[in-house]
């Protein structure tokens, strides 16, 4: 049975709930207990909807991607010019992990050592999917400007690093700004791809 | 009273032991008995060396913070040329990331949500320090080479996400070699800052 829209909002409520409770008392820290009275669920209640705490843990990460893909990558799928479509993708993902409504969440999919087996191999190809796009977007934009001065694979990973390690000191209520911010990273990454543009 | 060789030879050996244990077990999730088994230590006398929990993080994190000393800051303190000294900052900070031998206190040198109060402010007073040098010596890089297209902060910000990242994604075991790698990173890097070198 697919789920309908009141159980896929319930779960992401609970996901919303669970990651903040997690990112404070780590994952193995937390129990069950902690996120049911977080949540508002009997533990029984919690059980039935998420199955197990490996399950949660699946369930959030899977939401994280599922973020990525709504608020970033639907939003650029029908932007024609590569370096256009890769800038917009920069400004998504910053956008993503500067604003402070799913930092929790952001922050835990990347903390995968807990997830195992079948689960973080789901997990796994839903991330190496979103590096392959992003490869690929910039052997386009290379190619297209005759630059190929970095592997794209390298300059993707490269990417990654400069964004996903905001969470680790970008402050928004800090004194830099975040269009500041987004419009420096993504000249400096176009910089270090092309060269001077 | 200093510390002996000897016993600051003893806590390196419990600092790099603990932090393989949190690394698997999650600071939460590891207790002072696994620990100290890990050790081969009675948990008394793990409390003997290391004082508390709290403490024994706050040391496997300082430690962190004096092999980034030790291994990279020392070796460069010498070399007059900012680009240099730059260049040999940034190869000797990926070095120490990708080699296996302290990649778990690199990792939780970074998750410092456990540690609080006093001992974390002097954690982050020792990062604040690192990036202060690094802000700087970027900002000599830019002022001799007549170019400043991007806040040396900033800068420093990225290069820090681009190379503490790699814990996430780089196998020294894989198709890309570590010095492909560096290479790729510092001419990214100073391409990013500097436009076309």
């Amino acid at each position: 049975m697919a789920p309908t829209h009141d159980t896929r909002h319930k779960m992401r409520e609970i996901c919303r709930i669970a990651a903040r409770v997690f990112y404070e008392k780590g994952y193995d820290g937390a129990s069950m207990q902690d996120i049911a009275e977080a949540v508002g669920l009997t533990k029984a209640g919690l059980y039935h909807h998420v199955g197990s705490k490996d399950r949660l843990l699946f369930e959030i990460m899977n939401y994280g991607m599922d973020i990525l893909d709504e608020t970033v990558l639907q939003k650029v799928k029908d932007i024609a010019d590569p370096r256009e479509k890769l800038r917009q993708t920069i400004r998504g993902h910053i956008d993503l992990i500067t604003r402070a409504r799913d930092q929790e969440i952001t922050v835990i999919l990347h903390e995968n050592r807990s997830l195992k087996g079948a689960l973080r191999k789901k997990i796994n190809a839903r991330k190496k999917q979103y590096i392959d796009f992003l490869e690929s977007l910039i052997g386009q934009v290379q190619q297209e400007s005759g630059k190929a001065a970095t592997s794209p694979r390298l300059a993707a990973f490269a990417l990654l690093g400069m964004v996903n390690w905001l969470y680790q000191w970008f402050d928004p209520e800090g004194p830099i700004g975040q269009e500041a911010l987004t419009d420096a990273f993504v000249n400096f990454f176009f910089r270090g791809l092309l060269g001077k543009t």
